[in-house]
């Protein structure tokens, strides 16, 4: 048995972005030699999630739409009673959880066809951690 | 150490519908062999989730009518411009989360007695794939 | 490889209730003599979440309020013919994930620094519990 961590930043230009990881995370599980067990990926932090759904840039768009009317931006918040001004990427992130597990068969992502991941930064254009953790059986 | 998978299809007769899987996934880790560890669980699809609740109709009635208020069917969804019509699937998947994890002790699933598994499909009507992997100790 | 689990009670004073209990999750690691793996924490009930966020009492505030709008307490619910009076609670339950995993890495929660972890009540004032397990590479 075998764990294997990775560490991975963002620095996004935008203060909301979405990025597509799938290809940086199955690299991870590559490195890890591990054949068979699960794939653990989450934000360091509280104002990003961690989410699997399409590669379709409507639909991109649409999650953003739909998050911000969930969960506004907005001045009326009691946490920027603190100085912040970020309630909503807080609510954001609780949406779309902040982890999420995929599975490892025979060495890789163990995923759908359409089932991509991506890292959802909700207060980003400063540096932020999201760590990988790979658990399983290695190949003998 | 072990892991141990297996898939489920599900060809729902209705669009929306929820199918309690609860039996199927205790079969699985029973069959796993495996006594101390965790049971993940993910449709392989971006329109379906997998979620933990009551087993009681008005309950699933509820539940259904609260998704669609927070994503509702409709035609504005960026994502139709690809030719779909099931932008709202996407968004009620993200948002009752596309994934779980269970845990197991004593060879069984070991939840509290209310806790049921549940397949939630939102774009039915054809043949989807679930996994359901098993990760831990297997017994002496 | 070793796994370790562990279960909690709350009987909370209030019916919503955010319990803050990132020291409880780190001794129970730590008991687990686990130093590379993952950690499950869940509530065994149907009207709890277990969430990552803030420890910051006006993003706890802001929190509760989200809630509230986005599945409203209310005497609408299907779920009440049954006699209960916690349709909301389900709701909320589903909204925030039943369940959530921590990342352990050398003898400890890899969490970033505002990483905390919430036991949240949606229906209190009576014992319910919650399970926490450790699986991963014990130290040699």
């Amino acid at each position: 048995m075998k764990a294997h961590t990775e560490y991975m930043t963002f620095h996004t230009r935008k203060r909301y972005e979405m990025v597509h990881i799938t290809d940086e995370v199955e690299a991870i599980v590559r490195r890890s030699g591990i054949e068979d067990g699960l794939c653990f990926v989450s934000p360091m932090h509280i104002t990003a999630a961690v989410y699997v759904n399409d590669h379709e840039s409507g639909l991109i768009e649409d999650i953003g739409e739909w998050l911000e009317t969930l969960a506004p931006r907005g001045p009326e918040y009691n946490h920027h009673q603190t100085g912040e001004d970020n309630g909503d990427a807080h609510l954001k992130s609780l949406l779309l959880h902040h982890e999420t597990t995929l599975p490892v068969t025979r060495g890789k992502l163990d995923l759908g066809p359409w089932q991509r991941v991506f890292y959802a930064e909700f207060d980003g254009q400063r540096p932020k951690r999201l760590i990988v953790k790979v658990l399983g059986i290695a190949a003998a």
